[in-house]
C-alpha cells in the first residue's frame, strides 16, 4: 500500500544516532511518506558511520549543531530552508541526556552544574528551537513539531533521576511555546510520550531491563517500538492532524491508563512462590 | 494527493445524522481513504432523507438500530460482517443524548428516569457495543474503536448538565474495555475530546453561541471543525496508530491545555468597557 | 493533644458497616473533633450489632435509607436537622456495591441490569442525595461534602471491574454538582481517592491481597489506613480548607504519582529468579 | 475556636515578603496553631522593615539566604535546628521570580540567561532546599514540605511566561523527591496550587486584574485568599494528613475544575453588547 501523507512536505530531524533511534525510524519513516528533510544531531554524533549512512539512505543532509545553542539551531533551520527550498513543516526533536544519570549521581546527590546541563540539552534545546525558528520565520503555517517525552513527567521512575523533572519542562515549553506559535502562525506543537524503549539513551537507565518487562506486561497492547512510534509521528506530521496542538499523546500501548494488569500481577505474585520455595 | 490510508478496512459509523454530524464527515473522509463501511442509527433517524442520501453517496448500507439494545447491536454487528464481507476494522461512535437537557431540567433539578436515559444513550450504549462486538468475536486484531467526548468531563461547563457526567462515563468505559480488548484481541479504543461543534446536537445546549465564540478565542488555533475531526479520526482508524488505547485525545485547537489567552482575555475585558460607556 | 476542629459542626455519615470501615472511623474521629451527626445505612446494615455499636458509641442516631431512594434520602436531611438542631455542615458518601463483582461477571460479560445497580447505589446515589439536600437547603453555608473513591476512576486495574466506571461518575458529579452548589450556597463539593483498603468491600474485589501488597510497595509512605483516611476527612470538613472544590484529592502515599519504585520494581524482579530456581 | 494542630511542631518558612504575602499568612496561622519557625527571606529583604515586623510579632528569627546557594541553605537548616531545638516538621517553599517578566520579554523572545535564573531561583531552589535538608537529615520523620505553584503548570496563561515552566519543574521537583523522601524518611512533599492572588509577585504579571476578575467569576467559590491559603497550609503540617504526598493539590475555589462559569460567561458576553453599543 502506498501512502503519501508527507508529500511536498519539508522537515528538520534532530536526535538519530543508530538504527535503535526513534529519530532514525521517523526519518526513515518521513521518507516512504514522500517527505525531504535534513538530519542534526551534535558534531560527534555526526562523525559517526552509522548516522553519515542514515544520511545517505534518506538522501537528507546532515548539519551538526549542538541543540543548546543559538547560533548553531540558527544555522539549522537557515540552512534547511536553503537545502529544502523552502519552509519547514516539521520538526522533530529527540534529544535527552543526563550527566547525573551518566555518572550514577543519586537524585537526593545530584550535581547541580550536571543538572544545569540536563535541562539545557533535554528541554531548553527545545524552547531555543522554537524561538530560533520564530524569529527566522522559519516554519511554514499549519507546521507541526513533535518532542518525544516519556511518562516519568506525570509519574516518578525510580532512577529515571533529572530526566523527569527534564521531561515535565520539555512538556511544559511544548504548551507555553504552542500557544504562542499556534495564534500567530498555526504553527502546532505537542510532545508524544513514549513507551519505554530500548535505544542507546534508554538502556543507560539503572535497572531498565526490569522496567521494561513490567512495562510490557502492563499494557495490553504491548509497548509500542520505535518503529510504532515513527508511524504515529507520521500521523503528527500530516494535514489530518492540524488541530492537534499544546497536547502530550501517550503512545504506550495503554501503560498511561493502567493501575494494574493481570498479567503484570500474576508474574509478580510469582515472587512470593519463590520466596516460598526457596523456604 | 490520493490517500488510501484505509484501503481494505471495513468499518461501522454510528451517528450520522445530517451533513453537520460529525460521524457525516467521518463516513466521507473514510469512503475518500478506502474504507468500505455501513452506517447506523436509530430507526427514526434512518427514515430521514439525509441519512438516506449519505448511504447512497457513500455506498454504505444503512442498519437501523437503537444503541443501547443488545439486540439490535448484535444485529448491527453481524450484518455488518455480512455486508462487509469480513470482521470489522474500526467503529466510530458518535450517540449521546440527554432528555434532562431538551426538557431544561438544571443539574440540581434532575429527573431521575431522563438521566438513566442520558447514561444508557450516551454512554452504556458504549459499552453494549464493545461487549456485544467482544462476544461476536466481530472486531478484527489491531481493530480502532473511537467514540466522541468532550472536556465537559473533565471541567464543568455551565449548562452541559448530565451529559458531562455521561461523557465522564463513556470515557471510562473506553478506558476499561481497552484493557481488556487489547489484552485479548490488539483491539483498541480511544475517545477524541472534540471542540464543541456545532451539530444538531451541540445546538441544543443552552447559551451555545457564546460558549463557541469563547472557546474558539480561547484556542491557539480555533475551535475544530466536523471535518477536522474526521481527518483526525481516519489516522485513529488507519495503521500508523496502532500502538494507541485508552487514551483521551484532546482535538480541540489547543483549548484543553490554555487557562487564559490574549484574545478570550481581550474580548472579555471589553465587557467592563461596555458597563462603563453605558453609565 | 485535644482538638476541636468541628465543634459546633453537624453531619451525616453514610456507609458504616463495621470497624474496618472507613465511614466508622470518620464518625469516631469526627466525634473526637467534638462534632454531633447521625449514621446511616441500608435498612439491613442497621439491624446489624455493630452498626448499632457505633451509633452508641458516638451517640449518633442511626437513620435508615436506601440511598438510592429520594424519599429515604428526603428523610435522612430532615430528620437529622431536627436531631441535631440545624443545618448540616457535613456529609460523608462511602456507599458502593457491585452485582457483576459480587456475581463474578467479567467486564466483557457485564449483566446490564446489575451495571445499573452499580451505577445508581455507587454514584448516582451521591447525585440523589445532593439534590435532596439542595432542594431541602439542608446544607449550611461553607458545608463540606465528601466521597469517597479511588484510582481505578483514572487507571485501570483488572479485577475492579464496573465499580471502576461507577467512581469515574461519581467523580464527575462531584466536580458537576461542585460548580452549582459552590456557586448558590457555598458548599463545596470533593472526592478522596484513597489507598485500597482491606474493608469488607474492598476484600470483594479478585486478587485484593496481591494488590495490596503492589500498592503498599508502590506508595513511598505505603498504603493509607481506614484511620489516615478519617484524619484527612476531618480536616476536609474543617474550616480551614473553605476555598477547596471540585477536586479529586489522592490520599494514597504516593501511589498516584508513582510509576515504578525501586521496592515494587525489586519485588517483582524476583518472580525471574523463582523460574530460574525451578528450571 | 482554640485550635493546637501544630504544636510542638518546628517550621522553617522561605518567601514572605509583606502582609500580602502567602508566607506572612502562613507565618502567622502557624504561630496561632501552636508552631515555632524560622523565616528565612534574601538579605535584600531581611532588611526590609516589614519582614523585621513579621519576625517580631511572631518570635521567629530571621535567617537570610539566597535560595539558590547550597551554602545559604545549609545555614538556614543547621541553624533552623540549633534555634527550634531538634529536627524541622514542616517547610513552605513560596519563593519565584522572572527577569523576563520583570524585562517585558515576552515568551518567544526569551534571554537565556534571565531562563536560568527563573529556573535556578523558582523551581531548583526547591531541590536544593529537599537535597541539603536530607543531607544534613534536619526534617523529622513524617515532615512536611509544602511549595506553592499555579495552574499555569497545566494550562497556558498568556503572560504569565517563563514562570509557567518554572512552576510546571517545581511541581516535578516535588514528586521526583517526594519518592524518595517518603522512601527513607517518610517526609511528604507537595504543592498547593494557589487562586492567583494580589501579592506583590503576582502584581507583576502583565494584565493580572483582568485575569484576577476572570478568575473570581469562573471559580464557584471565588478566588482564594493568602490566608484562606493559609489555612490549608496548616492542615498540610498537621499530623491528620500524614499519607498525602507528591501531589498537586489545588485550592482555587475550583477554577481548575472550570470549564466555564455562567457568571464568566455572562460577563463575557457583555463585552458584544459594548461593541453593538457603540455602533
Amino acid at each position: 500500500m502506498i501512502q503519501n501523507l508527507l508529500e511536498g512536505k519539508r522537515g528538520i530531524i534532530f536526535g538519530a544516532l543508530n538504527d535503535k533511534s526513534i529519530a532514525w525510524k521517523v526519518a526513515e519513516k518521513a521518507k516512504q511518506q514522500g517527505a525531504v528533510f535534513t538530519l542534526s544531531n551534535t558534531a560527534a554524533a555526526c562523525r559517526m558511520g552509522e548516522v553519515r549512512q542514515l544520511s545517505e539512505l534518506t538522501g537528507a543532509e546532515l548539519i551538526p549543531a549542538d541543540a543548546t545553542s543559538v547560533e548553531d539551531l540558527t544555522t539549522v533551520f537557515s540552512r534547511s530552508q536553503e537545502i529544502l527550498g523552502g519552509k519547514i513543516d516539521f520538526v522533530l526533536h529527540s534529544i535527552g541526556m543526563s550527566l547525573n544519570v551518566r555518572k550514577k549521581h543519586l537524585y537526593n546527590d545530584l550535581d547541580y552544574n550536571f543538572l544545569d546541563k540536563t535541562l539545557d540539552i533535554s528541554a531548553i534545546s527545545f524552547h531555543k528551537m522554537l524561538q530560533v525558528a520564530y524569529k527566522l520565520d522559519a516554519i511554514a503555517e499549519w507546521g507541526s513539531v513533535v518532542a518525544l517525552t516519556y511518562v516519568a513527567a506525570q509519574r516518578t521512575l525510580f532512577g529515571y533521576n533529572d530526566m523527569a523533572d527534564a521531561k515535565a519542562l520539555l512538556e511544559s515549553i511544548g504548551r507555553s511555546f504552542g500557544y504562542i506559535y499556534g495564534c500567530e502562525k498555526k504553527v502546532r506543537i505537542n510532545t508524544i510520550s513514549q513507551s519505554p524503549t530500548m535505544t542507546t539513551a534508554g538502556s543507560g537507565v539503572a535497572g531498565f531491563d526490569g522496567l521494561m518487562d513490567f512495562s510490557d506486561r502492563m499494557s495490553p497492547l504491548g509497548n509500542a517500538s520505535a518503529e510504532d512510534c515513527a508511524n504515529f509521528c507520521v500521523t503528527m506530521f500530516s494535514d489530518l492532524t492540524r488541530k492537534i496542538t499544546m497536547q502530550n499523546l501517550f503512545h504506550d500501548g495503554g501503560f498511561s491508563s493502567m493501575g494494574m494488569s493481570e498479567r503484570a500481577m500474576s508474574q509478580y505474585n510469582k515472587s512470593f512462590e519463590a520466596n516460598d520455595s526457596q523456604k
